[in-house]
């Protein structure tokens, strides 16, 4: 069984100039590991820089290939929070229920979890989410997103009733992407 | 008391050509029908394919004068899922809370319900509500939306503070959508 | 302790013609003094109209200074409920949980919620929120904003880790704003 190659990129400014440790993508890689299913690909620090964010998304998508990358950091309303708009504009296609589903199903332990502005998006067959900056909030929402992801990825990738490798668009370029086999369709969602 | 004009679109390649029974229609009609105040002006059966999904779209608001317009199908993450970019494309003023209602209410029973990454929108007089493709899915969104759909086309239609008439831009060509008498204004919202 | 700078601007057709008695910003003001930390700088009456919404959302936050604006009405699905997108058109930066705060947690007692095209969105170092038209809307709603807000305005004046003043970009002749001291920084959410 071939795992979903995962890119995890943290975005902040003190992580990035090594000023204060990134725990953030650690909490993750174990996340993933004890999940199953996922190889971790490539894991990177940003500052808050919308322009380098939106490079390393492409880069992560594109060239590495990773079928999913999570974000840490820069969702929230401080004025260099700028992860949501970056991801927005390298992945249009909205999938708004992921993000939903952390603030609604976090919220009524963690209140401040309806400030966050996380998005998740589609670019090509690659999907990028959002998650917290802090690794409490990295765990929270690994904890509600982690059960959907599988199925998600399998979905982009192919499975189910509009998987056909012929209606894909080919990207130029971009590795295969490796679904979990027999995950089911697209018509459930 | 007249009733208000529905239009319901699948959207499938494999249901519009042929291939796989649409169970979806029939189920609205029926749970439409149960409602009350509800007329199925039209259906139709268009392919995942996003300049057709626009075109009927505009065909059953603009033409056939739908005040409601519900879809199914193509609201998952699968290459081909093409109809929430539709609905926005024809109908842009957002109308976020109703696919809201729908995740947040169905997805304790059925966690992949936070995949759906359905919309909600107006074009002029008509609202256009994504539903999801699976019959199961199409039951459970009902549910939750029925309760809420009279009212706000009342609203749409011109009931409350803001629905004098001279309040809304005529539509040329457009028929007139029948209101229930009575329903309620736009200020409780 | 330096209170926050908070507008107030109700947006309605009778309303804003002395036809129908304006009580949600007495309620909203009520609200704020309860909770202080907050002083109104500013209430303001305005038609459903667009333009008009736009220009008074831009004189509160760049000449009034508020670091809050809330607004009352126009966010339902009537033909002149423009509120929203004169909202997001000065306002383009996102923070989408506080609208689906208000929707998922007052819906369960009125179920109507779900109809609210409110949103929350961030010009510079402003705030602009927007709440229901009718008074009980406006009480439920503050109800689960005002927890979220002193912290919400205090990352984005600049606490936390991103809150550096030398971050911030200039925005020439907007007064300071004054955040509550102490308040935590922007990695949490």
């Amino acid at each position: 069984v071939a795992d979903f190659r995962v890119g995890i990129l943290g975005v902040s400014d003190t992580r990035s100039r090594g000023e204060r440790e990134d725990e953030t993508t650690g909490i993750i890689v174990q996340a993933l590991e004890r999940a199953g299913g996922f190889q971790v690909a490539e894991t990177a620090l940003v500052a808050d820089e919308r322009d380098a964010v939106e490079a390393e998304l492409v880069r992560l998508c594109d060239d590495v290939g990773c079928a999913l990358v999570l974000t840490t950091g820069g969702t929230g309303l401080a004025p260099r929070d700028v992860t949501p708009e970056a991801t927005r504009a390298v992945a249009p296609i909205d999938v708004p229920g992921l993000p939903e589903a952390v603030r609604v199903q976090t919220a009524p332990s963690f209140p401040k979890a309806w400030l966050s502005r996380a998005v998740a998006g589609l670019r090509g067959p690659s999907l990028i989410v959002n998650l917290p900056g802090s690794p409490g909030g990295v765990r929270d929402a690994l904890e509600v997103l982690l059960p959907l992801l599988p199925h998600a990825l399998a979905v982009r990738a192919g499975g189910g009733e509009h998987g056909h490798a012929g209606h894909q668009a080919p990207v130029s370029g971009v590795p295969t992407l490796r679904p979990e086999p027999g995950a089911a369709g697209g018509e459930d969602a």
